[in-house]
């Protein structure tokens, strides 16, 4: 059905005729065609909860670029929207939420929302999968729990985590308790988006990264794996591939590998090679090209990509993408090298 | 000479009877003293430049905590100062250049400042030296050769290290240019202070962790390496233990081991345990208490303490410390719990 199925056979560790790539947030403001339709949107929220536009900024960069997955568009902050604590975008700001989680009975209030809160984003899966007509996969994804719980504590970025840090050492049976129910949430959406076409999805971990050794297990970890286990991993006879990615969790790769997770998303200070070692014949690797890499000439990237393809080494499980998502400030002539130089240098590993 | 000497013994991995404990940033605003002080001196680097001043606030957390060490109160970014780049404070706006490097004439003309330039810092260690009358060591320090690269190419600090990292992948040799001189500025500046009266040195490497893998070996370790075979390493008999400290390090130990430094600081993601296995006995360990852990009650952080004192396990090597400085939102308060904490339970382990 697939005309192209690479990136899904990648994550399988099965044979593939070079390494294929995507770009996390690779429909984004560095597209002058992706400001134009925001612009269009009003807002960035409307933009998501629009299957029209929404589906449109997810083909974008797929006409630029010969990519081999499309992500869906959205934001992992949809799912503490819809539990109720109020999501808007303050003017070059980041996001914020107007009633974010600052007491017990708060805290104790919060449920798994009607997954009907998010159906716009399961019809722009369903709208995205028609438009691609089977070009290539489409990806799901959300926040973790932990992550999210950083956004619904803290009420939006932070520098210090300093609300949900003192939460963990003084209350862990509070922030346990959010992170059971984003957990629960997250398993129902994630396999909501499955259910609407998702052909693989994926758990961003932003800010896992920022817990000490022993925390993270206990407080990011440990939720992550309950949704790997609750995840529908087979759909009309395919695998639904999961990926994990915690931006900064180099050091803990095997606990990840030993999720039950398909593929792990690595940030730019992995060793490839090393990584690959470390978890053997567990799970697939993506990644892992520093996206401010992209700053550079072209003949630049393609050096860096070709090291990163020789770390790599021979055979199949390897998803070429960079460690964290592109920046606004990219030059998408440079994403074009990016690309180009992945297909035509891997076709010698393989 | 020294009344209290557990630091260096413990840098060493020599016996001791406890495990000695002092704070990155002990000096700060945390400290309602500390904010006087500053007052007083009209700015920060007034307070950095007055010797008087400067030896005040480097004493003020010792009179407050039972601390096995004192650092010596200053700013990394004096050296580029000192380079002629115009270090400036915008209110709220952290470090600034005037005359950042921005252009290939102006990294050709840098060069190794006169150390007649520093020596208000030397005359502080000095100073320092005297008012401590032998109580406790004094740490000198550093910034390593990178991370003052980032703040010399942006002119400041950087979110995405957007300049640094360009020219990193387009000229490799300017940067190089820039690091070779940044070392050998550290040695004399540290060398310098060890003449002054500096019975240890730290190397902050604050940035390193932002490098991909193999670029931190490239621009970041080689010049610390570099600068730990230039230092005295002894002086009136003493060893003078070099500190390395690359925040998000925690994958490049082995790497941080091998330079020949005597100890290696740690962030919080690293686990203790794991890290003395993997150094063996080439190097002490200290770290790494998350300092937003501070913001958690007495009694949370006395069972965080225990943890890594456990992690750690028997014998010396092992001094405590945090993984990055401390808030300027701790309460003092919690300070004196955590260093209490440390000394009362790391007895059992010696």
């Amino acid at each position: 059905m697939l005309k192209n199925d690479t990136f899904l056979r990648a994550l399988q560790r099965q044979p593939v005729d070079y390494t294929p790539v995507w770009l996390m947030r690779q429909a984004g403001r560095y597209l002058p065609e992706y400001c134009a339709t925001r612009k269009v949107a009003g807002s960035f929220l409307q933009l998501c909860k629009s299957k029209e536009l929404a589906t449109e900024v997810t083909l974008q960069p797929l006409e630029r670029f010969p990519l081999d997955a499309a992500i869906l568009f959205s934001d992992i902050l949809t799912v503490p929207d819809a539990m109720g604590l109020g999501l808007y975008f303050a003017e070059g700001e980041g996001p914020k939420f107007e009633r974010p989680l600052r007491d017990e009975a708060a805290i104790k209030a919060l449920a798994v929302p009607d997954m009907h809160e998010l159906q716009y984003v399961f019809d722009a899966v369903s709208s995205i999968r028609a438009a691609l007509d089977n070009r290539v996969p489409l990806i799901g994804f959300s926040g973790s729990p932990f992550t999210l719980a950083c956004y619904m504590i803290e009420g939006g970025g932070s520098d210090d985590f300093r609300r949900v840090k003192t939460m963990m050492y003084d209350r862990p049976d509070l922030l346990h308790h959010i992170l059971e129910i984003n957990a629960l949430t997250v398993i129902d959406y994630l396999n909501a988006q499955i259910d609407a076409g998702a052909q693989a999805v994926q758990i961003f971990d932003t800010w896992g990264g920022a817990l000490a050794y022993g925390k993270y297990q206990e407080f990011s970890l440990a939720y992550m794996s309950k949704i790997v286990a609750g995840l529908k991993r087979e759909k009309d006879g395919q695998r639904i591939p999961v990926i994990l990615f915690t931006k900064g969790g180099g050091q803990w790769l095997e606990d990840l590998a030993a999720t039950g997770c398909d593929a792990l998303g690595l940030d730019w200070t992995v060793n490839l090679a090393e990584a690959r070692r470390r978890v053997g014949d567990k799970v697939a690797l993506q990644g892992n090209f520093d996206p401010n890499a992209l700053f550079a000439k072209p003949v630049a990237i393609e050096q860096e990509v070709k090291r990163l393809l020789a770390d790599y080494g021979n055979g199949s499980g390897h998803v070429f993408n960079l460690g964290h998502g592109i920046s606004q400030f990219t030059n998408p002539e440079h994403v074009a090298a990016l690309v180009e130089a992945v297909h035509r240098h891997s076709k010698a590993y393989k």
